[in-house]
């Protein structure tokens, strides 16, 4: 039985095209398997190390994906997109590659470090109160029309999903070469665009692999969606230090997708994502942010039964503040 | 002109037999590139990512390629090893892979990570005080006799060499798929094993290539032997929180290997490998152990024109204290 999904937004063949055109510019990131980790966590998990990844997380995939494929005139007029910082420093950098100019609406309160890794890559920055009248989205249309630019969605894309889908395929590829197959898949969930695209790759290969989003409690937006049947928003007054994952909704394309693809979505305390990125320190030597490190949180944290089967816990970026990360390393 | 190594005490057959030995055992680790770290060297460079091997270092390698070729009866008697704290880990994890019993001769000054990783694999540990009158060697040997053990040394052995020459054969292919060559090779340098097995591998492919050691300050018995033209020994005074490359002298076999792959040796100070450190955490998203770091250091601290061709920096291991580490990333 496959699953079909060739009436949705992005199909397994838009992720395998995206892998084409990613061959040797995306770093095809480690799997990486642990013994301790697997002993925490009491089954057998295999991590995909996206921090790795150009940028410090998979965000470009899909920005190279997308902006490699504009036409020359659209390429001349120049990019934008508006992002908390990982989905900027991914649009900066394929921009750069691909000789287009980039501007980038980022929250007043993004890291430092996402707005140096932006502007390290050439790309213009204008920022923008996260708590402010005019929503991010509008911000980034007007200046869209204003300057004639393409918009470079975060995650309600084709494109985009079908480019953060190539870690799916990846998975499948570095799974399949130790003759194993994954029962399930954990991912970070902010907008949902790396979910769509890795379920989309890992559903075509193996339709029953339960593909799981994880989310910050209070942003478990896509969660509630999940349960209620429709799109849901995330609690008004929720707090997190997941600074990636704080989309207020699930995406319409994402959702569309992750409805019909997920086995469910879980959450996780700020405190369980800390202790986590110690984890990933000791045992894997791998610099997490709070937002990469949510899915080995759910897996640590007993979210689910990993006992028995292949676990795969996708890691998704690692642009952290130092001092923030010392603190977390001083608090264990 | 391919250099002659066959009359050496490891030679590149013995680098190819223990990659058969360590496939689908030992991780190989992914060699990154990343922009900033070359702007800030002033060239291009790839890193070798040790920390992501089995237990954090490279020494998984030589250990495994030492243990697992042991005979039936040696195999039932066990194994004992000394060690500052990687090459225990190393030791500890081949063992339990092997099903060896294994005992580890370790300072009592070493960080409580590397007993704790030693531990952690099942194997005993013996400590000693780095500073007393009977030198870890004669404890080892001591031990040996007593309980008929198997002496796995740290460097100064042709499987051991072989073990981690493997780095060497794996950043040849890794380049060699994106149609690159190495003009030099920059390797953390304590007893000399690393260096003497990737040496090995790299200057039978490609004999022009150029190897250095890397050492901390006072501690570069090896350069000051390359310069001598004999073995000399480190700064008696000579203190560094490297604590994997506080070797006093090189090996007898590792400085036979090395004086004649060797082009040279650098040193570096304790705040160049700090920055080296933090360097590794902001770009490569890796935790490095100051060990670790040395090769990095002496990139950014400009000890060699890097403007021209290809540098190789191996990042030989992650095993830190994450108070230490959580310092270092306040200080910058």
């Amino acid at each position: 039985m496959v699953t079909e999904t060739t009436d949705l937004p992005v199909s397994y063949a838009d992720v395998v095209s995206a892998a084409q055109v990613l061959r040797g510019i995306a770093v095809p990131t480690p799997l990486l398997e642990n013994r301790a980790l697997n002993e925490r966590a009491g089954g057998r998990l295999f991590f995909k190390a996206e921090p790795l990844q150009v940028t410090g997380s998979f965000k470009f995939r899909g920005a190279y994906n997308h902006i490699s494929r504009l036409d020359p005139q659209a390429r001349r007029a120049g990019v934008i997109a508006y992002s908390s910082g990982n989905h900027a420093q991914g649009v900066a950098a394929a921009a750069h590659y691909c000789g287009v100019s980039a501007l980038n609406v980022m929250p007043e309160d993004a890291p430092a470090v996402k707005k140096q890794g932006t502007a390290a890559w050439g790309a213009r920055i204008v920022t923008y109160d996260r708590y402010g009248a005019e929503p991010r989205e509008a911000i980034a249309e007007r200046l869209c029309q204003e300057q004639d630019l393409s918009l470079v969605r975060p995650y309600d894309d084709r494109l985009i999903m079908a480019g953060q889908g190539t870690i799916g395929l990846e998975i499948m590829q570095q799974l399949g070469a130790l003759e194993l197959e994954p029962d399930r898949v954990l991912v970070p969930c902010g907008g949902g665009g790396l979910t769509a695209g890795v379920a989309t790759a890992v559903k075509h290969h193996r339709p029953e692999t339960a593909v799981y989003t994880v989310e910050p409690q209070g942003f478990d937006d896509t969660a509630r969606s999940f349960a209620a049947g429709q799109r849901q928003n995330a609690a008004p007054d929720a707090e997190s230090f997941c600074d990636a994952l704080l989309a207020p909704e699930p995406g319409l394309l994402t959702y569309q997708v992750n409805s019909k693809l997920c086995s469910g979505g879980l959450a996780v305390s700020d405190g369980e994502v800390a202790a986590a990125m110690a984890a990933a320190f000791s045992h894997l030597k791998l610099v997490l942010e709070p937002g990469g490190a949510v899915a080995l949180a759910a897996a640590l944290a007993g979210r689910l039964d990993l006992s028995t089967g292949i676990t795969v816990i996708v890691l998704s970026g690692g642009n952290v503040d130092p001092i923030l990360y010392a603190e977390i390393l001083r608090g264990t």
